[in-house]
């Protein structure tokens, strides 16, 4: 089963990147796609996102064989209910939704008779919108297909396949563990990240300027993610509440730990700590997931 | 005031980084540097961090001029006592140091009969030791001046140009402080991430291996600050102690305020803190402390 025609409901970071690597990668199919905002529709038709920009949701589907849903979790019901009138009950339904189990059931409540298996692909920038998408997003990162458990293996396969040929490696996971796995590796880092930029946003013995200008001492890296987009990680938190929750409580408490130890002076604790979490940056660069310049290659770096 | 003969002692990240940048922008002056570790004195002499590397603190001292000692804060007043013997009366210290106060107070008492001007470039990357230095390291980043009260303009005026001449913009501040603008934009970020590299490590339900093929959501922008030097980090911890707990409990009542949020799933708080940090981020990069390009330009990206 080859996908060759192949709708995109949302045409963001993630729909804007998907209709640029198939058109470089799959040269036979042809993409549809639909953005609720018209400046965004207008967008990417301009940048050529996908073959055609159509003006609502049930004409970007009508002909699909694959159906890629790229809005935030939140909305991926009310989305799946406006294009079900005009969706072939042949179309493979899929999305790229951060959390897997409210999807899951959000995608099956709206179109209960087409097949749908989530997907998400690991990856992203700190950008959004029509613009922010290009071709490689996908090159070397992990895309995570979490199949219904009655899930027919041969549209697994396909839509596999066609990630594959996107340029990602495709791992077969059950929905609850992708959440809990996201939750440490993607969910919390943005809330801290989130809730860090915050707090120093809102000091009143240093001013916004301060802060901005030493930003270098480590500040920065946090402020990449929380540039996200709001509505995304709003829907995210929510949408994935039970596993984030429990990932909050495990970091505050080791946080706690850490607070204690610099309260009573325990250097030793301290050092023991900071030694270990170094194998594991090794580890994400040896994976290749991670560039593994100094300073991530930032361009003012000279050696 | 120009100095001319310039000891560096440590030739770590930012002991060499100097010793590089001095070659390169001040070829008159003559560097000497000292490591307590002897196969960094190897290393360093191999890579040319210095004009001549010595076998004690009391060698690179004795004709000096300006002395930088680029060793952990903790290190910093057995570090000044080593060299006191040798140093002329008439040579200003200064260091690297990310705590100002209590690096201030350690020169001091062991350097009573000289001038000490503390010093801390906000610079740096995940590396340390010998090989970790490059020429430019301090370009465009902000130095911070933290002279005593009495401290004697002039001498002041030279450090602040023999700063620039590396690339650095100065900045004159009290340490007190210093000491708290960098536990937020420095020292909590760093103990962050830390702690969430720490908390990912130990999980049960979720194997390392997962951890870091998923990175790609999040988590790896933590890594490389946690990735940074342990003895420095438990020094900078335990001498700033006051100013990083202050900050630590802000942080943690604001993570709380957001937990909240989403236990009751309040998604227009999320919303609107989410909307927030976006622009502390467009500052940074006009401010040209960060690189403006998606993902810092790592180097998959294809755009």
């Amino acid at each position: 089963m080859v996908f060759e025609r192949i709708a995109i409901i949302g045409l963001g970071l993630l729909g804007g990147s998907i209709g640029l690597a198939v058109a470089e990668h799959l040269p036979g199919a042809v993409t549809t796609g639909f953005d609720a905002d018209p400046a965004a529709r207008v967008r990417a038709a301009q940048r050529g996102l996908v073959s055609q920009v159509c003006d609502s949701a049930a004409d970007a589907v009508r002909d699909a064989q694959l159906v890629i849903l790229c809005v935030p979790v939140g909305a991926m019901g009310a989305a799946a209910e406006a294009l079900a009138p005009a969706l072939p009950a042949s179309a493979l339904v899929s999305d790229v939704g951060s959390s897997k189990q409210s999807v899951a059931t959000a995608l099956a409540a709206a179109l209960p008779n087409n097949a749908v298996i989530p997907a998400h692909p690991v990856a992203g920038t700190e950008r959004s919108g029509p613009d922010a998408g290009f071709a490689s997003l996908f090159q070397q990162r992990w895309c995570i297909i979490t199949p219904p458990q009655d899930a027919d293996p041969a549209k697994v396969a396909a839509l596999s396949a066609f990630w594959e040929a996107l340029g990602s490696r495709v791992e077969i996971m059950d929905p609850r563990h992708h959440d809990m796995v996201l939750a440490v590796t993607s969910h919390l880092p943005h809330l801290i990240a989130y809730t860090i930029v915050g707090t120093a946003d809102d000091l009143e013995g240093v001013t916004q300027s301060e802060v901005i200008k030493y930003s270098a001492g480590g500040f920065r890296d946090f402020t990449r993610i929380a540039a996200s987009d709001p509505t995304m990680w709003r829907d995210v938190f929510l949408a994935n509440k039970e596993a984030v929750l429990d990932m909050l409580q495990r970091f505050t408490e080791d946080l706690t730990a850490l607070q204690r130890a610099i309260r009573v002076g325990d250097g030793a604790q301290l050092f023991e700590h900071f030694s270990r979490t170094r194998d594991i940056r090794r580890s994400i660069i040896e994976e290749g997931q991670d560039d593994a310049r100094p300073d991530f290659g930032r361009s003012d770096h000279g050696s």
